[in-house]
């Protein structure tokens, strides 16, 4: 298999293990597994009850196991007793056990050889093989095999091959574990199991409202499978004799299957039943194609660097399995790889996630946005509950759009996602569908409102501020006037007012809107824009004293209380802002917000680095770029370091696609510009980099050298394009070469102002 | 019984009772209980188990109930599952169950008359009488009356009378109910409950380290005892007959004793068993006594103002009732009559309670302030464990000096306490035993160096500033250069200076010590103090708008944000700092100061107004301040608005102590003069006022009229007396009489210069 299409491991490291199981998660937008292993290991219980202090998000410990199970439905949330509501961590359906004489197959204590396991980011197949020398003597070679259909939404398909060196039997159990809790806390008022035929078996749990019906066949040429069930698990066991060198196969299928409470559980109604007379290879081949249909429109290709090439795959996987299939659902800040941030939703998924898929698959796009519309009523609410008027999104949001951050001061302070959602409204109805802007009509409008009630005027009317809020640096306690914050609701309330002139709404709102979005101030010292008006009050951060370790957060050594007061910036901030209104400041303005900022920024959020890492192409800072590039785009890949264990940063999934289209390819967003435009910079290390682009309805594949850009038309109008500055008109089909400018470096740019 | 020297009530009400219970605590500075029901009430379960969220401490949230049990030892405090550890709830002892004919008495079903309830302040007695007509007909009078020993320290004496008019049988139960809940958290991992004799039980309940046993004995002249134990309680029943006006006597003794787990437990060792020569009367005799002791150094007289009167000896008799008896201890913030803040200790030990010992009874302060000298370890370990030097004490303190309190933004910004705890100790050591400065030399250069590592200096190093603090004025979240902080810490490091250059510490320290306290700034804008640099940038908090309903707290009914980033203050500031600095400050600043923050005070906390009383003292704004000491002097009186449900505001208590000595009497601390000095301000409403002082070591009585003072040195020494400007020596024994000023309006004071 090619590597630059697959994540490899060629050993079983306990250590590393967790951080496997989170970067190995499969799905197809409706259901996600974790990597885990289907004969599990020994020493992990799932069920251990524990209970998180709602402490700091940043900081949030989990107990340390060598494994995690993970199974979730996008949506699909129970009760916290202290937290509101999380994703539930369903039971463990790919359990497949294997004894021989006796011994359990565990990986800690067996003796293994030939170990092999590889994600196809193809296909999204996870296999893995190797040898089981017995203690007995056999020795064994195991294969399994396993996806999640992306052709049929909650089922998942098992394989699994066994063969000796000698005639000998064999065990397999497999079957359903519902004895797993949510962050240490068991979220199932009720297990019921029960036998469902020879080869079936099936289990129900119950969470709040609703329950999730499991439904498990297990499918082999020999054996007899014997029904078991004891304590919250149940399953099939059976005995089979392995000829020497005769391969044996055993098929698992499971499909989960929500069951409102009122209804009843029908197994005839589990889609499980209809694919009796599809095959494993029937199964795959339609999923396999299914995926191939993901990836034409969305593939990137980097020549000459396999690392680049992986690390942006594997992003754009993740990306393209969390992509939602549903109404009511979005996309959860761990990636439903993980129970971390309790599967709730942040502005993440409008600002990181949200360009990828208007660029590749609009209609996911929109989805996003239409959970937002959705939610509008919970935004109501939650603006009412703090005493404004107009709609307030949540800071973390379940499906019902209630705020569910247990830490005040992200709940009630980190107003930006408001506005970051309106933002991304308007970038989607620039690059997909202007009339989004009427179906988003009220929400615009809504949250107009709330910006309008939560402003303070200053004394003489002059200024219109947004005191006491912190902005995307949430090492900055409360702050007046963030920038970032200020700039993004000054574009939701422009947009508020041109909504309501269009919809006729009342005129001296409309004044309102735009005389507070003309009126909010951006705080500025000379060219220096300020982070808020009292960031110079704060203390230096003093690094080289308090960050002794730099491979550690800088928040994990020192107190909470340091980070609010001084410098420090956990992530970028007026950097953010820069990033996401390019127009607004000239490349001085930029140069010096980089100076001053960088040096205080630990990127203590995975958020932080591939903004900087488009400001330093900005500032033609190559070898910045390009380090940071490394970092961002190989953070989940980290497994020694651990950096998906308790999922994936799906939101840095998203930045690396955007810092290599946005940033090495430039391509401008609708934002900026009704024409297709590219600035490229490519990193001197890549000889080429093409992928595919969907620019207001028209595909285009773009091929990118350093010194040439091929474009291609692939629909069926003509379509305008521009690269660095070189218009040209592109028929259907046609195909064009533009040449590019050389890099210009920063320092040839002083001359221009504002 | 004299009504200005008793709590009375003519009516039983469950509405109000559970205020009652808190006020009508009884205690002697070990153990402490709540004035609750001996035969209880029905559906008041006390074993409910809930938990709080840690979120807003001002806006604790408890089950709404109409008794709510409280028995407490001193110090002795338990694991919260979430917030560390927690006062400890302990076993109900006062039960006593009366029955009739199958008809159990309760306030709340029975037919009840002539009810009476009374609390005598003079030596803490409670005493109940009723008559009761019972279902099957017979009238049964029914007295109860109760006190815990001041000469025993952990035994409660309990003795019911009964009496009926026609001839009769009565069942009565009593003994011990370990079904409790400490914050709705059962601290308890083991209960041991057995029969100690043909009229004693015993029930030992464990908590961590420690054991806690209990004895109760029941004692009547007739009546057989028969043991009882079921789920956690356990105790005697007997039957007796009751003939036509004949009275019978039924007397409980209970004895809580503090075990160490290692140790066995010895009933012999109970100190009860010693006691049975002795009867009711005799013990009760002993007890007043000892109360007569107790009042004699620290009683006030109104004259004229018998709810004054009442009130400031309500005061006073809780004061009395918490003055801590043995070493590791200190008074809590609900005075050991509530669950509420948990038990632990605060600043208002040192800046609200603490004079009134001082000044009555010196011996019982330094066991507060050696308190604190014990926790220095916790407090070393609070600093490191923030990444400073030296010492910082906990907002909220276990006996540990563990930092408790599970809000962060108290926790971590609060950091005034420090500096408070150094005043207190400078107070109490000019007030009572200069020498106590080296006995709390450590803690003073410890919290020094604390300071040291605190502070952020300015650019040019002309400021050493404060950031991120909050002040007492809670409803700002964090602050640069709080005014309030500021001062006290200057002072804690000219403290720090003085101490090391006596003890010959490193010149570099106290260079450091002296150059920081000269620049820690005080922020104002020309008279204006500010409560800190950015005070004028937060928004106008529109009471009008949000402030409906004045009866309830501005905090009800506006979220915290809003509280975080207006005007609103909780409670005096700066004006708390022209209150402890008084000649900091000229009338004209404390004029603007009042004028500009008195409209942004909310006063949700109970420390907030006696400081306005103080103030509208020296402004002389004499109704203002009349109006405040009615409220402040009132609060736990207000039995129908509940307040004192969740126990006793005993750092109010200390306030109406202090706007009655220091205010209306307008005695100078030891800390602005060596001379026992007058100011008095008395209310028109008041003939006299008369009080005893402890001065110097030197008692005085001192008694107040409109225009004259009268002293009488009470010692053995000659003693200095300053009555507003007229000075005199008095002699022992001698009395002398002073003349004193008219008042003076404060526009006359507006000459005075800085």
């Amino acid at each position: 298999m090619n590597s630059e299409w697959s994540l490899q491991q060629t050993y079983f490291s306990a250590q590393e293990f967790r951080a496997s199981e989170g970067l190995f998660t499969q799905g197809n937008g409706y259901l996600h597994i974790r990597g885990s292993l289907e004969e599990h290991l020994s020493d992990c219980p799932q069920n251990v009850e524990y209970r998180r202090k709602p402490t700091n998000v940043t900081a949030e410990k989990f107990p340390n196991i060598t494994s995690r199970w993970g199974t979730f439905i996008a949506g699909f949330m129970g009760k916290h007793p202290i937290l509101n509501s999380q994703i539930v961590n369903l039971p463990y359906v790919l359990g497949l056990k294997i004894f021989h004489d006796g011994e359990a197959l565990d990986m800690v204590h067996c003796e293994i050889a030939s170990y092999s396991r590889q994600l196809n980011l193809r296909n999204g197949v996870l296999s893995r093989s190797f040898v089981w020398r017995t203690v007995s003597g056999p020795i064994i070679t195991v294969r399994f095999e396993r996806f999640i259909s992306s052709t049929h939404k909650g089922i998942v398909v098992q394989r699994l091959k066994l063969s000796s060196d000698e005639d000998t039997n064999i065990q397999v159990q497999g079957g359903i574990d519902a004895d797993v809790r949510t962050n240490g806390y068991d979220c199932f008022s009720e297990v019921f199991m029960e036998s469902a035929g020879s080869n079936k078996v099936y289990c129900k749990v119950k969470v709040d409202g609703y329950s999730m019906g499991i439904l498990s066949e297990l499918i082999s040429d020999s054996g007899d499978w014997e029904y078991y069930q004891f304590s919250k698990k149940n399953g099939l066991a059976s005995i089979f004799e392995l000829k020497k060198a005769i391969e044996i196969v055993i098929e698992k299928r499971t499909e989960l299957k929500k069951i409102g409470l009122e209804k009843e559980d029908f197994l005839a109604d589990f889609e499980l039943e209809d694919l009796y007379s599809l095959t494993y290879e029937n199964l795959l081949e339609e999923h396999t194609k299914q995926w191939d249909l993901k990836w034409r429109d969305s593939d990137i290709c980097i020549e000459n660097d396999p690392v680049s090439q992986l690390a942006i795959r594997t992003s754009i996987y993740h990306l393209l399995r969390t992509e939602v299939l549903e109404k009511g659902v979005s996309i959860d800040a761990k990636g439903y790889a993980g129970e971390a941030y309790y599967g709730r939703y942040f502005w993440d998924t409008e600002i990181y996630i949200l360009p990828f898929y208007i660029y590749t698959h609009p209609m996911s796009a929109q989805k996003l946005l239409d959970f937002r519309i959705n939610t509008l009523d919970g935004a109501k609410e939650n603006a009412r509950k703090y005493g404004y008027s107009g709609a307030r999104y949540p800071w973390q949001t379940d499906i019902h759009g209630r705020e569910c951050c247990a830490n005040w001061q992200y709940a009630d302070h980190e107003i930006h996602v408001t506005a970051d959602i309106v933002y991304a409204i308007l970038h989607y109805s620039k690059a997909v569908k202007s009339s989004y802007l009427n179906e988003a009509s009220e929400l615009i409008i809504e949250t107009g409102k709330y910006w309008l009630s939560r402003i303070s005027w200053s004394e003489n009317n002059s200024t219109a501020n947004l005191l006491g809020v912190m902005g995307p640096d949430e090492y900055t306690l409360v702050s007046n006037n963030n920038a970032y914050t200020n700039r993004m609701v000054k574009l939701n309330l422009e947009l508020s007012a041109h909504i309501s002139k269009l919809t006729g709404k009342n005129n001296r709102e409309i004044k309102m809107f735009e005389e507070v979005a003309q009126k909010l101030p951006i705080p500025r010292k000379g060219d220096l824009i300020l982070q808020c008006d009292e960031f110079e009050t704060f203390a230096e951060p003093e690094f080289d004293k308090y960050w002794q370790d730099r491979s550690k957060p800088f928040a994990s050594q020192v107190s909470q209380e340091r980070l609010y007061r001084t410098k420090c910036l956990k992530q970028a901030d007026v950097l953010m802002m820069m990033y996401l209104f390019p127009n607004d400041f000239t490349n001085q303005e930029v140069k010096k917000a980089w100076d001053y900022y960088y040096p205080y920024t630990t990127h203590d959020s995975s958020l932080s680095l591939s903004i900087h890492g488009f400001i330093a192409l900005r500032l033609r800072m190559h070898e910045k770029a390009w380090e940071i590039w490394r970092k961002v785009s190989m953070l989940d890949l980290d497994i020694k370091n651990g950096s998906a264990a308790e999922g994936i940063h799906i939101a840095s999934c998203g930045a690396t696609w955007q810092l290599a289209v946005f940033g090495f390819a430039g391509m401008k967003t609708s934002l900026e510009t009704d024409i297709l435009t590219f600035d490229p910079i490519l990193p001197k290390q890549w000889k080429s980099m093409s992928f595919r682009i969907n620019w207001k309805g028209q595909k285009v594949f773009v091929r990118l050298y350093h010194d040439v850009c091929k474009i291609k038309n692939l629909s069926n109008g003509n379509i305008q394009v521009n690269v660095s500055g070189a218009r040209g008109k592109l028929n259907a089909d046609q195909e064009a070469v533009f040449q590019y400018r050389p890099d210009v470096e920063i320092e040839a740019l002083e001359e221009v102002t504002r």
